[in-house]
């Protein structure tokens, strides 16, 4: 930790104030650094843009996504007011971020009304074990495609 | 399961191919239904649109609360080709979605060489194990703006 990733995570923090004093949703923020520079910003906007997807980390990934005209946001850091979700964790994943800085716990999200730890805990159970009921149907049929997919020749993997 | 509902998982799988075949991106579709109708539908949008957030579920679902005007979609039921990824399952259960039916499984997408499985076992290892590097900073800062959300009168929980 330097005093630099404090700069970043003051900065995140300041958004996760701002974010819920102007009722964009919950007090959460997110910035994205490349090079030492801030290159996206994000805040939770659930409830004022009616998105559940719209969670600051996930904000920040698509914002950082449009400006560099990429999906893949290899050599950046997440700087983020809370510990990301399964959500936000997937979505981070899926961009290839470096690395993460959090600041409250999913704990301390529980403790204030979120469900962040309630979709830790299901996503550890089986999924037969879920309060989520889930059945797989057709796999013969979609299976077809996936195998296409294997076949394409002209394919852009991410 | 019914004839419905895999009359609703043809319509996935008839969006994934045709996602694919369009170069959209993967080999992924979704349908959200509510009262025995289709109310929106998605395909992987992920490398067209440069948005590593643009799954078929997470498309769908934005889709349907736009068109709903709500962050909340309880007492509809999601239709995806393929087992949803962590960030999926995440974005599901924001959305309060009643129950999921899924064709193929992840271990079929990681076979067609998606990163779904991986994402799921880095999950299921404590935070110091995983490839990820994450790490906590700046919580007595960061909590300040939890304990107002807390103390928050006009709140809207989600």
């Amino acid at each position: 930790m330097t005093t630099q990733d404090e700069k970043f995570m003051s900065r995140t923090i300041e958004l996760s104030r701002k974010g819920m004093e102007e009722n964009d949703g919950g007090p959460f923020g997110a910035v994205i650094v490349r090079d030492g520079q801030i290159i996206a910003e994000g805040n939770n906007k659930v409830t004022s843009a009616n998105d559940p997807t719209m969670h600051a980390e996930v904000v920040a990934i698509r914002k950082a996504c449009k400006d560099l005209d990429t999906f893949d946001l290899s050599g950046c850091t997440l700087y983020t007011s809370c510990e990301p979700c399964p959500m936000c964790l997937g979505a981070i994943y899926w961009a290839h971020l470096d690395s993460v800085y959090y600041a409250n716990t999913k704990e301390d999200a529980a403790y204030i009304g979120f469900d962040d730890a309630f979709i830790y805990e299901e996503l550890d159970l089986d999924m037969d074990n879920r309060k989520l009921p889930m059945q797989q149907i057709s796999r013969e049929q979609a299976i077809e495609v996936f195998k296409k997919w294997g076949e394409k020749e002209d394919k852009i993997k991410y």
